[in-house]
């Protein structure tokens, strides 16, 4: 393996469609991307998958064994303990170990994010790491970072102030906005408005000068493209997020449906097919990649557990993004400076 | 007027479009529905407008003098005070006084709500109003109510239990579902999951043989069209609510910007004029009426401040359907059968 390329482990157990889609999704990320893959399964599901794509001699994707897989029902904590040597655990292992640098597993979430906290630890000056969604907004190419997306159902001010300030620091060196737009989920415009929570939550981020903060966002304003970065509380995020999958397949329906009704309808779909293929593209979430836990001391993303082959690319291709932005060491002096909610100067300049 | 005929009182003055837009949508229920309208306004502003469309000697429609409105800018408590003869005031003022069975408003919610809790007081067995919202489901023709919407942003555990019991009613007599399912939103299938308050609550719905409770839904179950209702707290809801409207909005923008593109696209698009037109009409929520304020003695529908005729007409319609259906009547008597949470099976045989 060539040094310069981005280490990443995957999970090939994880998911709904392991280990099939997820290899095909690794094989192309090699190809496609300056990526090495280190794939962490059960070799004797693996290697005949991998012979029959003939990419046994993929000189960018090597196997790791490991030994079963933390099932969707099991307890996460304990079934990490009991099972040391899950695909799980041993992709983390292999980033713990400096082999990878980051992981990618569309497995069971909640063991994914324990497994992080476990093994790879916080980030100094986070309290509770968060995931962070990325959804399309209604601007073309232009993507809106959600967190926290179901890690934290119930947050204090703090971790939402903390969780602004990574969602900065995501939304500037990997998707590229030189300054965010961040806003708090709330149920109006207004400070006062809303739970205890945010409007603690509105004092701390209005007081923080590491977040560009602009205010409270509504609903509405998620999907609009006028902030970059969305903080809100795990339970929130995480119905947010999946009904907006949800809302994302239920229009494809609609069209679907609607569409190729009467023969002006049928001619005129087929006529559309190529638009139609376009709104797919910007509508589905499998073409956004996968989630982010942010506030571990490592890169994790975590994927769909439906996700087939085009996710896990994206997923990967994330993961080789943050790597090459350098998003943990920029996290790494960001979170340092917020410590205690004091912002050290010295820090800030460095940035 | 005729006695048979609904008697709803609508606030003229509240919204973006009023009086005119209100005026007009409230002119067409009394055309095409078997109501009676009292438009509560400030005459002069009114009249001229009933002229110019030769409504003034409409035998359906009654202007009801009123004087100033609440600001969407105004702390709602303080001016409802202070302006008595505001157009809600006066509004809810018809109710109290048996004059009209109903209240639309397109004004200030926060306004409408304190208006209606101040006038017409709560429900027995209610400890809070709530928000009840509908939306359309991905089952053409099939809407769900969540609630709440808006109204309480913190909900202890009880409320919630409430909320179930009068989306049940409502689901059951105004929508007509035989067996509504009620779900609780959540993070997560499993009873253990999501926030205290959830966890607690869904004990409780468990536990009350009145609701007819499935058990948690996920943020991707609220336009399956499996839930018939949606509990939720108030901050959730309204963030998902405003999401909902948003995302209709989003979609409508991407099929104008996408589906042209081309010349396919411009012969494909003119051919499906009529197919997108039904497509808007099944996700744009001005079909679909106003929401309910749940919990309060009377009858009261909070149209969007965006309320254009249409709208109006389509809330005037749900406000005349929880009339015929005798609404109130049969909350009081699900509600008296929670009261200190037990259940008074003399009450529920009656239903």
């Amino acid at each position: 393996m060539k040094s310069t390329r981005a280490k990443i482990a995957v999970d090939a157990m994880g998911g709904d469609y392991a280990p099939g889609e997820i290899i095909t999704g690794a094989l192309r990320a090699t190809e496609e991307l300056e990526v090495d893959v280190l794939l962490v399964g059960d070799p004797e599901q693996i290697q005949p998958l991998m012979e029959a794509s003939g990419s046994q001699n993929n000189p960018h994707l090597e196997v790791i064994p490991s030994e079963g897989v933390i099932e969707m029902s099991e307890e996460p904590m304990a079934a990490l303990k009991q099972k040391r040597k899950a695909s799980i655990n041993v992709a983390m292992d292999m980033v713990k170990a400096g082999r990878a640098e980051a992981v990618v597993s569309a497995g069971h979430s909640g063991a994914a994010m324990a497994g992080a906290l476990l093994r790879l630890g916080r980030l100094k000056g986070i309290d509770r790491p968060a995931i962070g969604a990325i959804l399309p907004t209604m601007i073309a190419g232009k993507s809106v970072i959600i967190l926290d997306a179901g890690a934290m159902v119930d947050c204090r001010p703090k971790f939402l102030e903390q969780f602004g300030l990574m969602g900065t620091v995501y939304s500037k060196y990997v998707l590229g906005n030189a300054e965010p737009k961040v806003g708090l989920l709330n149920i109006g415009e207004e400070p006062s408005k809303g739970n205890e929570a945010s409007i603690r939550a509105h004092q701390l981020m209005t007081d923080n000068p590491q977040i560009p903060f602009v205010g409270n966002a509504e609903g509405r304003d998620v999907l609009s493209g006028k902030f970059d970065v969305i903080v809100c509380d795990g339970f929130v995020g995480n119905v947010i997020l999946k009904f907006a999958e949800a809302v994302g397949e239920v229009l494809l329906d609609i069209l679907k449906e609607e569409l190729p009704r009467g023969l002006h309808g049928q001619v005129g779909s087929a006529l559309l097919k190529p638009n139609l293929k376009r709104i797919k593209q910007r509508i589905d979430h499998a073409e956004h990649g996968g989630a982010l836990l942010l506030g571990v001391d490592g890169i994790c993303i975590i994927s769909h557990g439906s996700s087939q082959a085009p996710s896990i690319y994206n997923a990967i291709r994330l993961a080789k993004d943050a790597i090459d932005e350098k998003v943990l060491t920029r996290l790494r002096s960001y979170s340092a400076g917020t410590e205690g909610l004091s912002v050290d100067s010295t820090v800030s300049t460095n940035l």
